[in-house]
């Protein structure tokens, strides 16, 4: 009943146009917001699929300097005609996030069409995500408004294929 | 970089009420709708922690039958004050849900408060689950409104602790 006992199936043909985030990732990044801090971070991010019409998609950071977990979120990418992408994604934050946007070799360009929050999260109101992965390497920017600000840099980082296409 | 660098912390405080989904849980299920044919499936839910105040959560269904991959949802629950609860979660629809409800010893209670939509993505107007922990067993409920139809019942399963305390 684990997913161990079932076979590696092929890919989707639908989600065949973002192959190029399959993988593990590791690496670094940087985040800064008008209301906090800056802070250096370590991240693994992970892209899977199941043979499914979907990429699983999971991602945790750690402070740079002491390994203490900051972020984390997971959720799925979905392909649609003509380069549309779809993104949903949950934050322990108590956000929830619908991203759309596009896939152009192998950059993707997104924007939240919304972000919802529980009644005890913070208020975010957009996200904004670029992609583009080159070679081995995968670059991201997250532009955010939040708490009041405008939609703003918070977070860039890079990140190394560690291991290859993986099966969820 | 990856998670089995850093050590195992206790779990958090504020989450102790739902400490008692914590584990892998493996069995089986069935599904209903008026929209679709009954299905049995095998189920794996994992709820785990990072010593951070919230419980990270997954799930995969495989088809009783020929074990082809079914479901899969993804998110976290949060504890607020006086038995709060809530619950985000990613589906790979393309939907995202936000829960609130309460906990009560082994039991849950939630309703959906926002269920969205990608573009592509079916519609589902709510959710409500009940989830209730007896010893060793995990057994949940799910109804959905979806498609036109009111909330009616669409998922019930019993499922089994397979290993104890995850950490994430």
């Amino acid at each position: 009943m684990s997913a161990d006992r079932h076979e590696a199936p092929p890919l989707h043909p639908v989600v065949a146009p973002l192959a190029f985030l399959l993988g593990t990732w590791v690496g670094e990044g940087q985040g800064e917001y008008p209301t906090i801090e800056s802070f250096a971070y370590t991240e693994q991010i992970t892209v899977s699929h199941v043979g499914k019409p979907f990429l699983a998609y999971a991602q945790r950071t750690w402070g740079l300097d002491d390994g203490r977990p900051l972020h984390a979120e997971t959720g799925y990418w979905r392909c649609g005609p003509d380069g549309h992408v779809e993104l949903v994604v949950a934050h322990p934050s108590g956000h929830v996030e619908l991203g759309a946007g596009t896939v152009s070799g192998t950059s993707v360009t997104l924007a939240s069409t919304s972000v919802t929050g529980t009644p005890s999260a913070k208020y975010v109101r957009a996200l904004a995500r670029q992609v583009d992965v080159d070679g081995e390497h995968l670059r991201y920017r997250l532009d955010m408004a939040a708490v009041g600000q405008a939609l703003v840099p918070h977070l860039r980082a890079t990140l190394l294929r560690a291991s290859a296409d993986r099966r969820g």
